[in-house]
């Protein structure tokens, strides 16, 4: 037996999300159901990040055990056969026997996309937020620079194990743009549950002027999730990359 | 009355194709229900192109006859507002009244995009042809620049009049590179029936060394459809745009 380790690659839009529920497609269902075809007996595989319904992965991260004596190249192409198309094992390789991709990573990084257009787009639809009125880059990225570093995010999200620890370290926090394509890309060691989202929710009102980047900073402090604007919808948001520390 | 142009863009995915068809979804009957919805009151509505089931548009062009009187601003915010997700209005205009999205174009522009790379990618795999082997685009790139100019495609497609003309005028055929994304843009005049998808197919053969440069003048100057290679999957195909005189 050995355990593995694969970065997976999913177009969450008809996922119900990753973690398995009783009812409903979820990634990690679809991943288990596979691996048994190939001989997995196991209870459960290990993913880095519960990713919400509709939300995608580019660099998910998941760990199982497996009997398999047909080396890895073969593993891959044998997880990519199993795998329905939107979702894609990118690499699979052997691990350490104690390695848990949750607990063991350093850092995650997510992606948001906005379409911002007077039109929406049918092609960008179900990987982008569209939004129609233009938006304020640099004030936008105003209020991310004050997201960097060590924080109470309590604004922005709530501790997904409960500990009610709220404070989170963001190591990146930067807008970019390419044609109607704009771009929030954030790293932190840890995120709470919907913060993304919620930031987004909150920066996009700072990029229309419905927000000040005072009253971004009046709510940021108030530590309070109840004054924090309505959330971005999940389809906007990629699972980027899971960083371990190099073994 | 006035007649109105409009430009389009679609995943084709879950479509039957542009044109209507006794059963199943296709773009034309979603753009006529959804019209019928404002008032619309015409037998059919007019395509520039009829692309094949699964076939995707940055730029379709459509016109209708329609009553309206509430300005094209709303007219194009209707639209969007009626149509379902995977279809979009980029634009609506009124046009001369004699206009043909068909009969008065041009050109017509396609991309064809290949993802190719050792394994498939879900957030791709909708509108892009995974191919595992490497491709050698010098070569496929040679093999393209004998299709510009007036020739004759009989082997790389059909009339779609049933006119046997199968002589066309390719201005545009280009390969392009970024990352594991790979594009061919091809601009004609007009296309034979699966023209595109036929070179295509033809041009993976060159570039994964089935072919040679040889072999590919053979076929092309057969013009016999039987020698023509296995067509490429249509959902690597986007029709772009669609070119009238400047009006």
């Amino acid at each position: 037996m050995t355990r593995y380790r694969a970065v997976l690659e999913y177009d969450g839009t008809d996922f119900l999300g990753f973690q398995r529920q009783a009812q409903g497609r979820t990634v990690q269902g679809e991943v288990e159901v596979s691996l048994r075809r190939m001989g997995w007996v196991g209870k459960t595989i290990w993913g880095a990040g519960r990713t919400d319904t509709g939300v995608h992965a580019a660099g998910q991260v998941i760990a199982f055990d497996l009997e398999w004596t047909h080396g890895e190249p073969a593993l891959l192409r044998a997880l990519n056969a199993n795998l329905s198309a939107d979702v894609s094992a990118q690499s699979v390789a052997g691990c350490a026997p104690e390695f848990h991709p949750r607990y063991d990573a350093k850092a995650r990084r997510y992606r948001y996309t906005v379409y911002n257009a007077p039109v929406r787009s049918a092609l960008t639809a179900r990987c982008a937020w569209h939004l129609a009125s233009p938006l304020d880059l640099p004030e936008m990225q105003r209020a991310a620079d004050r997201l960097r570093g060590t924080h109470n995010f309590a604004t922005f999200g709530t501790d997904p194990d409960d500990g009610r620890n709220t404070v989170r370290t963001v190591s990146v926090a930067e807008w970019s743009q390419a044609g109607a394509s704009v771009y929030f890309d954030i790293q932190a060691e840890a995120f709470l549950y919907r913060m993304v989202r919620s930031i987004v929710g909150t920066l996009k009102q700072v990029g229309t002027g419905e927000l000040t980047l005072a009253a971004f900073e009046r709510i940021f402090s108030a530590r309070n999730r109840v004054q924090c604007p309505p959330l971005a919808p999940p389809h906007g948001l990629c699972l980027m990359e899971v960083v371990y520390e190099a073994t």
